[in-house]
């Protein structure tokens, strides 16, 4: 039986270790274990999104609105916009899939910048599509219209605030990135980690409606990170109509469950929780700063609820992750995005009191 | 923006009508609603699988255990098998997607019966792949055999039981057209339905491990139907590992809920739940099969949880649809598939005697 060929070229993307993997490799017990890989919040979800869920349990039997007519309702309220600017996905993730399956092929290349959200590069390749990043691993505009004119990509992604390395573009850049772009190129604005730098400097803020005017961009959202439903699987992309039309012959149908639904259309009522979560989650981030200051190391400047170390040369971020992993202290090793850096979500004041605790043992 | 040519070809899959669209444009109360559209499980999930959804319902903030590591701990042991056997998706739909992302290109045709799920055709279209049809809608071992000598397709689907016409092959014709098949072609035996049909006749009963040791055939199963979870999309591929390996290069990470996942696993757990709700189904499907005759029709005898009913030219399907549906009587009308005939999901007693009473002041 043939595959197809662009199956050669895919390696299969690696997620943040879970904890039961930990609590099986090293038998320490699940409740001493801090994950502080995978950037979901620290502060779980709202409590009112946790007990519509289990209010509703027993709807786990029935499809769910295939529609999505509450949940866009809420987020056109939220955003702006009309439904039919929306298309949900299980994650923002998914919408990335839709994207590269509607207009990639093997004869196109994408733009992206030298570190960023490895999903880009997953689902282009699935599509055969070629890599291009820039050299820097910020979103630099020069760099970017550089590349963009020698290699006319048929998809250039602005991952802002960028994942995995916190940074991100303000709109004044983006839009001079945008709009050095032809109309036959689609630009996809990834906000996955946006409500976190919008409350540090409104001055990297990019709203849907600063981009549903124009054909060729895509506004990018999730529940996973500031809402904290990273476990339920939903994402949006807001476009002008035309775009979403063709992306919706992409998604499947229910490609959310019935309780992700309940949960996203609840979370969008509990703005509180959000703005809360993200102001705990401001103050952590302080800490990590001030931590690598006295251990004297770099780190990135984040608008994102993670923070990335930057290593001198005397330490290695393998070796810092496989030491913190067997203490069961979960982060992630930035080593196979060819950066000698480690990337730790902010998580509470606890798990991150154990985390610079372990992290002096290890390294100290 | 230059779309990719597939998507001209795509219409959308149109889902079983919700609840919430008939309380949004008929006025009627949610309670007075039946739904007997989407093939879920009338009783519901099992009542350990809700409270073990209720009671985690907190961990909707972090993501699944990507490696799924116990519910195909779970899968091995109910089926005999290894974990590296098993592909778990978001349904069993996504692992049909999965297999026409790695198999399909504009140069391949698939083969499956002119009635058959819809899904197959929408996948396989957005590769821009041939759809071929057997001449009838039940599996014919013959049909199946010419169409794939003349056209020597790159994939084969046999799903059986048929969803939405209910009837299915017995394992000895299932074989005779596997064994008819050359190894370039993989053929998918979808038996999203199979705990039905197992319980009615065991002729039908298709294993995994009946297919294992070949190594172009995979068995799609679901937790969706005889489980109860159809709301949270959990379905799986069972094949030989290699086979195995390549698709999961074409899967996202975390492509099932945590809350999925939680589900599924406790699912496993409660076969009594399974088999009882599969018995109180026997009886009510002969309440379907007794009404037909009274009212003096075809149906096609089922080895699923819905029955279809053949209407002679004196009844239109869609008239039939619409009217029920004004009264909040949800099924399927089968028109799009070129039949004059209905599909309805065989629900509880109560839910089966509003059809039969609604059904006769329509129609009657």
């Amino acid at each position: 039986m043939k595959f197809n060929d662009s199956l050669k070229e895919i390696k299969i993307y690696e997620a943040g270790k879970p904890i039961e993997l930990v609590v099986r490799e090293f038998g320490i017990e699940p409740k001493d274990v801090v994950k502080l890989a995978s950037n979901e919040n620290p502060n779980g979800c709202s409590p009112k999104v946790a007990k519509a869920i289990a209010t509703n349990a027993h709807k786990a039997s029935l499809y769910p609105d295939d529609s999505f007519y509450e949940l866009k309702e809420g987020l056109s309220k939220r955003f702006n916009i009309q439904s039919e600017n929306i298309i949900i996905g299980a994650g923002s993730d998914q919408v990335l899939e839709f994207i590269s399956r509607a207009l990639l092929s093997s004869k196109d290349s994408v733009l992206m910048s030298k570190v960023t959200f490895a999903m880009y590069e997953i689902y282009a390749k699935q599509m055969g599509a070629k890599i291009i990043r820039t050299d820097s691993y910020e979103h630099k505009v020069d760099e970017f219209i550089k590349a963009y004119q020698k290699h006319k990509p048929k998809i250039v992604y602005l991952c802002t605030p960028n994942n995995p390395t916190g940074d991100g573009i303000t709109k004044e850049n983006a839009f001079e990135i945008i709009n050095a772009i032809d109309k036959e190129t689609l630009i996809v604005v990834d906000g996955a980690y946006m409500e976190y730098a919008v409350a540090k400097d409104k001055a990297y803020e990019i709203k849907p409606t600063d981009i549903l005017n124009l054909e060729n961009v895509i506004y990018l959202g999730t529940f996973s990170k500031a809402y904290g439903l990273g476990g339920m699987r939903v994402g949006y992309g807001i476009a002008n109509s035309s775009l979403i039309k063709e992306l919706y012959k992409m998604r499947p149908p229910f490609n959310i469950t019935t309780l992700s639904l309940i949960g996203a259309i609840e979370a969008l009522k509990d703005e509180e929780f959000v703005q809360n979560s993200i102001s705990l989650h401001q103050q952590e981030l302080k800490r990590y700063e001030e931590f690598a200051k006295e251990m004297g190391f770099e780190y990135i400047d984040s608008y994102t609820n993670f923070i990335t170390y930057l290593f001198p040369d005397n330490i290695n971020s393998t070796k810092v992750f496989d030491e913190l992993f067997k203490r069961g202290v979960i982060i992630r090793d930035l080593a196979s995005y060819g950066m000698n850096a480690v990337r730790i979500t902010v998580g509470t004041k606890e798990q991150n009191n154990k985390f610079f605790e372990t992290f002096k043992k290890v390294v100290g």
